[in-house]
This record gives structure tokens, C-alpha cells and sequence, in this order.
């Protein structure tokens, strides 16, 4: 089974929202640059607040783990996210005017609690799956989004103030971050339910739960336009 | 001290917010009979979906719970709104000519998904008073809008449609589960940080959670002007 | 599918340690009434503490829950526990000369805290499958001793002070309590896993929680033989 | 304050269990070296997977923590017992003959379900704090257990095949482990309370579940006396 496999089932089983989701205008407007910079400012101090969800959420796969290799991996993501990338974000947040105290005062958008609390409340209430589901449409969504923009021939490389947002998630670092992902959820599928995945009576579950998550990701580039 | 003493030390941490919530155009309309209908449907049909969220909430209060009053308190109102609310609200909604089956399969608002799991992530991070507090703006809130609006001689009482709604949180049953939440607040506040709540260090953090909880009901009512 | 399908197929994987639970030096006590008294006061005080838990458990069954029947069943279970079965338990526990305050100020036994954690935190990390199997040793074993004691004729019927417990677990009220959970277990195995249970890729980590379960029911038998 | 005022207070609201717990029979014979290496192979299997749900603990208290500091601390605490604490085990293990495959593969004993469980359902039912009151007489109490062996003259330093693991927690990296944790239960209590924990209408609560754990790492002790 390629490493891929279930993740590819999922974005197929929504392809419409999907496409919305990695389609989206906020996207299209960071490629060719002309996205309004209030936007990305307003984009950037809510990811701030996301983040510190996501991570919340990646430490609670810690505790759902039955298995130390899921542990482990669990463990380096909080790991990664709270002493690494939440620290990139916030230099990167510096150079377009934004400080910490700043984004740690601003008021969480309604689109970021929809998204970051339907992932919490799903994988609380379901087991590891459920809410590796539910975090996959931003971890591998994020990986596709940022190679896609990156070996568009449109995308504007001159000149365009997010192309360095653009390199983060094209890049090496964040592209391995996603596929052990990917890898991750195709070995928890077949431990918590089976082999045959997409036969098993708990499909529809889990397409409804990517689904949803795909369309709160829809709905955070939303707010990401209308600061 | 009085038994809603928290409750109303927590609303006028954030007054102007409550008076948005329980003053919102929404609450007018249905106050003068002037509300569209598709959005009334469209209310009913999110608070639905609402309605199981909110049980699942109540019985997350029971597991929290460290006494067995709070303990058969929570257990009360989790049967009281599967076994009984619910069925009122879909005879309700049958009227409005809304099937059960239709509704079930009604996607989820935005503003329902914000609302519902921001405060099943509150109260499972935090305990039982954190739960209890993201809880009240609606609990309470909807039986001082009831109040409110059945006293209010501007209010439409002929062949206004929404009379009924307005009757039932205003009627006694809704304020004596009102009346009775509010006691448990005081109570739990007072076994979870003692008698000077107001001045403990705990206190921010409180008055934040009630104020997001009113900003997402605020939430709640827009939706339900945007069919 | 019989009723009771997946639950035969628990039992089987680990008939042993089955069999030393439904078999039980403690239940051959309370089958022919020659358990001390002692003995059994102590079972009452800690079971006492376990229905608190349990009805925790059942609880966050209902938190669990993503169908409108699972949720109302488990409220059910809730309910009568907290507002029917403790109250019997205490007003049968006052016959045996035991307070509920005084039940209420014993500490909670090693065993006791062992059986009960377990089953909350496989819930909680775990989905409402888990839960459910981690509960089922309790729910349906001690309906099968209920019932096999009674029909035994070598239990003792004839001034055995232990009779009232016995006839409680082979009562009609409890085997219809067991009937439906053992039902339950079974939809929701399908609804999270598929139709084939035992041969799924789950199934190994089912049979251990149950297993693991059982081998605490039994812990909890030798703690009541050793007041 | 001083930094660790809570932890003394709670300390000594069960002073009699406390000590039980670090003069136990266990710690006194690895002092002098008597302990027979049966009881140690089984301790140290037991610990193994004790580190693996203490981690999920610390994962909890990630998920738990509201403010970056406190999700940092307890991200750390994660990885280093994941990533580094549990490799040292297993390399110390090695030496006394386990593999990990073994101790991965040996049954939980009922001690310690009862331990851990106790803290996870303590942790996830509560909020930070009382996760914190639960893990401390594990985390502080090893180390006070480390250094009064250290330097006790009577502690046995020759030969004493227990030497390396007294040298563990009394070692530097170690007390620096529980020193962080005691200033983190202070700062929290402080968050989720106040200035005057001691007198406020928590306190009995947070010394009954110390008191309840510290009791467990007792049963924890018992346990690895009996092969």
C-alpha cells in the first residue's frame, strides 16, 4: 500500500471541497502576490492562536497513543510545533510588524475556534484515528498547497512578499513533516480498524470527519480575507 | 450571597457583549414577530445539532463531577434534554415543517461548530467550574431573554409565530433549570477556589471564558440571520 | 448476528481468566452464604464508591456518543445508576448496618482505583468502542453469575443472607440492562469498525482491554475477601 | 514565596503517609543493597510501563496548559521522557537482564493501573492543577527519595548494585527535573486559585488527592516487593 493511500481516499471522497480548500482565493492571492497585507497580518496573528491549538492537539495524540511509535512521533510534533516552529512564526511575524504580545492579546476569530475545536472535541471523543482525520486536511493540506505553489510556472517568485511563506511549506523540512504524517495514519487505520479501511462500516465516520475539517479550513482562509 | 452572584459578577465583566447577545436583532424579531421565517428554520434546525452538543456537554459535567449532587444535578439535565427537550423541539420543529431526518442531515453551521466544541474544549481542559461558566451564557442567558421578552409590553403577543419560543424559556420549568444552574455555579465556584472568587487569581481567566462563550452565542444569533 | 455475538468472542479469547471471574472463591461464597460478613460490609463500601465511577464511565459514554440512540442509551444508564440503582444500593447497604457517610469517608481501595481508572482512561484515550468493552466484564459478567447462581441448586436459598444480591443480578430489570448493553456493544462495533469484528486489525487490542478488565473484576473480588 | 511552599504544605497535610512512602522497605533495602534482584527485575518492568502512561500524563498537561509557558514545560517533560528517560531505562534494564520486548510484553500489575490511571483520570477530569498535585509525589518524591540516600552515611556504596539508580535521581539532571516541577505546581496554583491556596476552598481537595497518590506510590512500592 503506498504510503498515501487512505489520505488519497479522503481527499476523493470530498474533491469538491477539497478543491476549494487548496484552490482557495486566500491561496491564489498569496501566489501571485497580491493578497492585501492587512489580510496576512490578520491571517499570521490567528495562526499564532491556532498553533498553540495545534499543539494542543498533537499532545493529545500523545495521550491517545497505544504504541511508542506513536508516542514518539506524537511527541515531536508538540516538540517541533511548541520550541520550533512556533518561534520561526513568531520572527517571521516580527518582519511583517507583528509582536508576540500583540498576537497573544488579540482576540481568537470564530473561524479558528470552529477549526481548532471541532479537531479537539473529535479527537477527544473519538480514538487516535479520528483525530489524525481530523488534523490531516491542515498537516497534508498545507504540504500540497505549498508544492503546488512552488512549481506553478504562475506563481510570481519576484517581488512577492509571501513567497517565503510559500518556501516554508514547499520546503524539505515541512514536505517530511507531512508524509511521516501520511504514514503515520495509514499505520493507525490499519491497527484501528483493518486493512480494507475504506470498506469498513467506520468510512462514512471518518470521510464525514475529513470532510468537515476540510470545509473549517475553507472557512479560516475565509476569515483570512475579511480582517 | 445571593445565588447568582457569579453569574451576575461575570455578565458585568463584559456587559456590553451580553447586551449584544441577549439584545441582538435576532431577539427582536422574534420579539415583534418580524423574524423571516427561513431564518427561524434555519435557527431550529442548527439548534438541532446544538441540542446534541449541549447534552454530550452536560454529561462531560457529570464525569467531572467530584460530589453526587453535582453528580445527579448534571445527570438531570442530560436526560431532561435527550429524553424530553429534544422531543419537544422536533414536534416543535415538525410544525415549522421541519422532519427530524432533514435536520439531522443538515450540515453544521460554522457558528454551531465554534459555539458547542469551544465549550466541550473548555471544560475538558479545564473543570468543572471552567465548564460550568462556558455553559451559563447560554443556560442563563436564554431564560433572561425569555423573561425579558414576555415582559416587555412591546413585545407582539397576536399572531406572533415565535410566541411560543418565547413562552417556553420564559415558562417556569426552563427558569427553574435556569434558577438551579445558577445555584450549582456558586456552589462549584465555592469548592473549586472558595468564597472571594471575584478576587482570586482565577477570576480573569473565568471572565474570559464567560465573555468568549457571549461572543459566540452573538455568533449564534448571526448565523441564524444568514440562512 | 445473534444479539451477543461479540461478546462470546471476548469471553472465548480469554476463558480463563472468564471463568476465574464468574467462578470466584467470592460469588462460591455468596452462592452457598458462607462469605464472612465482613467481607461482603466491605464489597458494599467500595462497590458504593465504584457506582460513583461507573456512572462517571457511563457518562462519558454519552460524550462519546455520535448516534442519537447511543447517546440516549448511555443517559439511561446514567440515570438509573445515579437517581435508582444508588439509592437502592445505599437503602440495601443500610441493612448491612452501613451509612452512606460512612461509605462515603472510606477510602477508596488499591483495587477498586484500578478497575475504574482503567476503564475511564481506555474510554477517554480510546473511542466509545473501548469504553464499552472495558465496561462489559462489570455489565454483562455479573448478570451471567447473577443468573447462573440462581438457576444453580446448589446456591443456597434457605436463610443465605446474600440471596436479595443474587436475585438483583438474575432479576428481570438487570438481565433487560445487560440484554440492551451487550445489543449495543455490538451496533457499535459495526459502526466503528465493520461488520467482521474478530478479524478486523482491532480486534487483538479488543480482546485485551477485555481481558485486562476481567483480570481487574477479579482484583476486586480478592480485595472483598480481604477486608 | 518559596518556591516549593505548596509542595511542603501538601507534604505535610499526610506527613504519616509520606513517609511511608519515602522510608518505605523497598527504598530502605536498596539503600543497604539487600533488595533481592527478583523484586528489582520486577520493579524496573513495572516502571517501564509506568514511563509510558506518566508520559501521557505530561502529554495531558500539554493539552491542559493555557499559557505558552506551561505548554512548554510540560512539551519538555514529554520529550525527555520519551526521547531520553526511556532509552536510559531500557539501556539500565539491558544490564539487569530485560529486554524491552520482554517488559513490553509482561502484564501491567494492578498497583500500577491503579497509580496511573489515577492520575490520568484525576488529570483529565480536573484541570492542570490537579494533574499537577497527582504527578508531584511521584516526580518530588523520587528526588527527595534520591538525595536523602545520597547522603545518608548508613546508604550502602560499596557493591551496592542499586548505587547507579540512587545516583539517578539524585543527580543533578534530575533534581532540576523536580525542582521545575515544583515551581510550575506553584505558578498554577497560583493561576487557578490564588495567592492563599492553603486557605482557600480547594485546599482539601488538592491534599486528599495527594494524600491518594502518595498513598498509591506506596502500593507501588508493596508491588515491587512482590514478585
Amino acid at each position: 500500500m503506498l504510503a498515501d493511500t487512505l489520505f488519497r481516499a479522503l481527499k476523493a471522497s470530498c474533491q469538491a471541497d477539497w478543491d476549494a480548500f487548496v484552490g482557495h482565493s486566500f491561496v491564489r492571492q498569496l501566489a501571485d502576490g497580491s493578497l492585501p497585507k492587512d489580510c496576512f497580518r490578520h491571517y499570521l496573528t490567528q495562526d499564532y492562536i491556532f498553533l498553540i491549538h495545534f499543539s494542543r492537539a498533537w499532545a493529545l495524540a500523545v495521550y491517545k497513543s497505544e504504541h511508542l511509535d506513536d508516542l514518539r512521533q506524537a511527541a515531536k510534533v508538540v516538540d517541533g510545533l511548541l520550541n520550533h516552529e512556533m518561534a520561526l512564526h513568531v520572527s517571521f511575524c516580527a518582519e511583517w510588524g507583528l509582536s508576540e504580545a500583540e498576537m497573544a492579546a488579540t482576540p481568537e476569530a470564530s473561524g479558528n475556534h470552529a477549526y481548532t475545536r471541532f479537531v479537539l472535541d473529535k479527537g477527544m471523543s473519538g480514538d487516535l484515528l479520528d483525530l489524525l482525520v481530523a488534523l490531516s486536511p491542515c498537516v497534508m493540506g498545507y504540504a500540497e498547497i505549498g508544492e503546488a505553489l512552488a512549481e506553478d510556472p504562475a506563481t510570481v517568485k519576484d517581488s512577492n512578499p509571501y513567497l517565503p511563506w510559500i518556501e516554508t511549506y514547499a520546503g524539505k523540512d515541512y514536505q517530511e513533516v507531512a508524509r511521516a504524517a501520511a504514514e503515520q495514519l495509514e499505520r493507525v487505520a490499519a491497527r484501528r480498524i483493518g486493512e480494507d479501511v475504506m470498506s469498513s462500516g467506520r468510512w462514512p465516520a471518518l470521510a464525514e470527519t475529513f470532510k468537515v475539517a476540510t470545509r473549517l479550513e475553507i472557512g479560516f482562509w475565509d476569515m483570512g480575507l475579511t480582517p
